[in-house]
């Protein structure tokens, strides 16, 4: 048997799907001890704790599925989706105060399928993606595979800066650089928990509008507020034909299903349900449905009280933490979502301290992960949402030791 | 709300994603009385008879997995797919004679995805993809979507010509086309139904290894055979660093779970695994776990036995209603799959002819779908693997009327 380099037959946009540097570490994150006990406690995933699901009411909603439309359930489905799903979806989006469109609607596996395939639908190489500084990791992942040149507006503790969105643009289109569209995550956003004002949305919309370039809203976080909701979504503001807006059941039922959504102007539509189709023929039926009949028969509204309860409860814990462990370092104070954001001391390297946290029994996600141009350094993504409140006190702990014994 | 065309906006690709000139017609064949009677028998699609599937024995398994591993099954997974899983298709693939290994494989969102994701490593705008003709229409749709240069290589009654592949092969590299991987399904291939014989998937081994070309085998009808096993599978006759193998869970089981898999040499799938994730994060752990527990707990070669059953019972149907009423027709004597490939008398165009068969009451899927060049326009598709055996008789017998009263 020859071990041939196939890697050199590869396209050129391959060289842009890199091993992350951080991946073989958080092998290690995942190990548990002979009690089942986690040896080390992961401050750095986003994972959704679906043990607050019943999997008794999942399995009452699966048996009936597969008893009164199992035909239809296990079967190839059509390329946009099943309508009933979509027809929900557009009541949950008005739970949002947005006018979805059925028709506009196309489901995909998970929503980062469908930022793969506006991705793929939109992005030449060389073409400008705008988004957050940071971003979330996934995204910029997917766009890079594309070849774009992903480009970092300045952010406050606001979200993104209208001023500094417009002279980014400026700037690019004085270079000649062709933007796709700008890529944002209005709600407790991902890395940073950030909730982006009403008159900053408005802005960004109008200088978009005004420079004819699409918006891409991700908004899997907007429900899940511990307090009031966020501002009314950019799509609900601004022009449904000028924004395009990715929503998700991974956060708000479970992950496991993979199952988001894309609501797009009439042409990227068109296209997406043809791009959806070379991708994977169909988003799996099965997953569709059970989410389709767990919204109809359940009471989904409460759950989503439920997960907002354990994940208020546990960010209270880690923030207060990080207020007694490390009172001097700046946090985000999220108010809703998944994350906190936290920036370190100027002599504190994110991404070198990793090993370090993880000999010390406790892992986040440093900071370069989130931008496209080796910033992040000084900066660290915590994850609340996973750990019970022991666990992420313990953690707190275990990183504030971390940092004072940094070498 | 003004109604902007995006469409300028697009990437070059997307010109290559295009809606089929069938597609609104196929709107149509769905339609049924009021009586749930469909009002076209399609002989069109390729959808495995799911009712086939004891659906209460999905539920149990389903419910236990609820109870016992609802927390993994809710979750994200990993980009390679589940352990478990991925050990359980190496003992399908022995049972198809093949030595995998586990660490070689990926799980992926049907392999559709499977091809998606190899399209997205390998293709450059204008490389070559070998494909058989005619070629299964899903693959050569995402071929081009990512700009690939189609190439036929003739095929006879017995699936591809390895003499024609080396005259092909000569010819493309005296003209400096860079020949990415030949696209083969060499099992009751999609449309045609062939089985290429072991002699030719021994000769057409060798002629890659010679030229050094990748050889991509998609196999989802391997054990779906109705008399004796197809030859040895390609991959279990070469060299596993030379071929790339495509597996699928939709036809044994049931496409509703969009669970496939590819077996591919350490490089490809190590790049196969980061693309995975850039496309959907992780495949749908649910759906895997799904069928999972489905091998372990239940007897699935007995029920792989149960669709042998029926799709015999239809073949024969559909063979016997062509000598009926087509006698003078060539086809496919198909031995296993879902298809049968019909030439048509040279004065019938079976895409100009879709719509009078439509209007007399029953669908097939026109040549040209399966050909990238134009060709295909005196054959046609037929499917026997849906439809109870007195549609597929109805079905023929208006097809041949069609076809006498074409105009």
């Amino acid at each position: 048997m020859t071990n041939k380099d196939w890697s050199s037959r590869f396209a050129h946009r391959a060289s842009e799907l890199k091993e992350s540097e951080v991946r073989a570490l958080f092998a290690v994150v995942n190990r548990v001890n002979e009690d089942g006990t986690p040896q080390v406690i992961s401050l750095a995933g986003g994972m959704p704790y679906v043990q607050a699901l019943s999997t008794d009411i999942i399995s009452e909603v699966q048996a009936r599925l597969l008893r009164e439309k199992g035909g239809v359930a296990l079967q190839y489905g059509g390329g946009q989706g099943n309508d009933t799903l979509r027809k929900q979806i557009t009541e949950i989006m008005k739970v949002e105060g947005i006018k979805a469109d059925v028709d506009n609607i196309v489901v995909t596996t998970g929503s980062q399928s469908g930022l793969d395939l506006l991705s793929k639908m939109f992005l030449d190489r060389g073409n400008v993606v705008l988004v957050e500084s940071p971003s979330y990791v996934g995204a910029l992942g997917v766009f890079k595979s594309y070849q774009a040149d992903i480009e970092h507006v300045y952010t406050d503790d606001y979200g993104m800066n209208p001023e500094a969105l417009k002279a980014k643009i400026v700037e690019l289109e004085a270079l000649g650089k062709r933007i796709k569209f700008l890529y944002i995550v209005p709600n407790f956003s991902n890395p940073t928990g950030y909730v982006l004002p009403l008159e900053r949305r408005k802005q960004i919309i109008d200088i978009a509008t005004e420079h004819d370039i699409l918006i891409v809203e991700d908004d899997p976080y907007g429900l899940l507020y511990f307090d009031e909701a966020p501002p009314a979504s950019m799509i609900s503001l601004g022009d449904t034909e000028n924004i395009v807006y990715l929503g998700s059941f991974s956060k708000t039922f479970a992950p496991g299903f993979r199952t988001g959504w894309v609501h797009a102007p009439k042409d990227i539509k068109r296209l997406l349900v043809l791009a959806n189709e070379a991708a994977v023929l169909s988003p799996s039926e099965f997953n569709q449905l059970t989410i389709s009949e767990y919204l109809k028969h359940t009471d989904w509204k409460a759950q989503l009280n439920t997960f907002r309860n354990i994940y208020r409860d546990r960010r209270d814990v880690m923030l207060s933490a990080l207020d007694d462990y490390l009172p001097e370092l700046k946090k985000t104070k999220t108010a809703g979502g998944f994350f906190t954001w936290l920036q370190l001391p100027e002599h504190v390297n994110s991404k070198l301290m990793l090993p370090q946290a993880v000999e010390h029994g406790v892992a986040y996600t440093p900071g370069t992960a989130f931008y496209a141009d080796g910033r992040g350094k000084h900066e660290l993504r915590l994850s609340f949402s996973y750990p019970t409140t022991d666990y992420i006190h313990k953690g707190i702990k275990l990183l504030s030791e971390t940092i004072r014994n940094y070498k």
